[in-house]
């Protein structure tokens, strides 16, 4: 998607061959525009699939979900990261996910209200990384017995394991921009030429 | 905003004479039909003011928020709710903030690279109860020398003190549901007849 791309190329910043810091769009400064173009993308690229539900993790992965559910004119289910008082007394699937950024493990829940074995369901999510958030998204949905349509990603890294780890187990991943390489503050997609910063 | 209110009567739920659950529409499946309307709603209502910023606190305020920055064309900032890695070291402003639902204390933080003197900004959040998250956000805007324009909420308490305080202290809220009680199992809204469940 070009204009993420130009977006990432003018706004990100590369903090360490590892880490892309993209808060002035999409972590916590969201540019709402580019958001609805992002969800319209993401309808765009799963357009010949039945899709009844997109789920996300809470916090960032809410404002591209949301325009992707809107685009698709289906609910969005957003999973919360620990308990709250609202959510600990009803039936919820759970699943354990490793925040390398963080280091540390968050107990991740869905109401089983919300998705069952007829849905099928789309994941969204800022960044693929190690494909630890994925994955526990999709631990969830598989417990309620619900079907996964794939995976859409706005950034991911491609230099590290989580789109592996996802083909491998059989899903289909959408990615909006492909980082090959953050190695000499250098912004580098995948099949794309080396854009000097 | 009549939408909202069936929307509360047909698929909230009376927890107690003190919690609504909405949990189906707003704060863990959302509808983001309802959410587009709402943030149309609220860029109405503040239509005659310049806004150059909406803030929100994560999670369940991403939601309308984004709905809301996109009918006025301004970007989106949501406080995080603990320093992430991603935040820590840079320059920010910081609010304790205590929730009665989960009685803990959260320190809410934005990066002052988002938010300047030259700032106006409406705050956009999902409930009013006791005012503690408004407040909080106020006094991250007011370290920064922006000026707080004025506060939306989709759902306010009208029982409970959050709105008192808010206009005690000089600030226009606009809510676009009010509830004047949840006793007996009934939702009742200010300022219009009691809607038997």
């Amino acid at each position: 998607m070009e204009k993420l791309k130009q977006k990432i190329l003018n706004d990100g910043r590369v903090l360490s061959e590892n880490v892309l810091k993209v808060d002035s769009f999409l972590n916590h400064q969201v540019d709402p525009f580019l958001m609805k173009e992002i969800g319209d993308e993401f309808a765009n690229r799963f357009k010949n699939q039945v899709i009844t539900k997109v789920l996300t993790l809470e916090s960032s992965g809410i404002a591209p979900a949301l325009m992707t559910a809107l685009a698709l004119g289906v609910p969005l289910i957003f999973a919360r990261k620990k308990n709250s008082l609202t959510l600990q007394n009803q039936d919820v699937v759970t699943a354990e996910v490793f925040s390398y950024t963080k280091q540390e493990t968050n107990t991740i829940a869905v109401s089983k209200k919300f998705v069952n074995a007829n849905d099928k369901v789309l994941i969204i999510d800022d960044f693929l990384a190690n494909g630890e958030a994925s994955l526990g998204l999709i631990r969830l949905i598989e417990q309620t017995g619900a079907e996964v349509i794939g995976v859409g990603i706005v950034i991911e890294k491609s230099f590290q394991i989580g789109r592996e780890k996802l083909e491998n187990a059989g899903y289909h991943v959408e990615s909006l921009a492909r980082i090959l390489s953050l190695k000499n503050q250098q912004i580098q997609f995948v099949t794309e030429e080396v854009l000097q910063r």
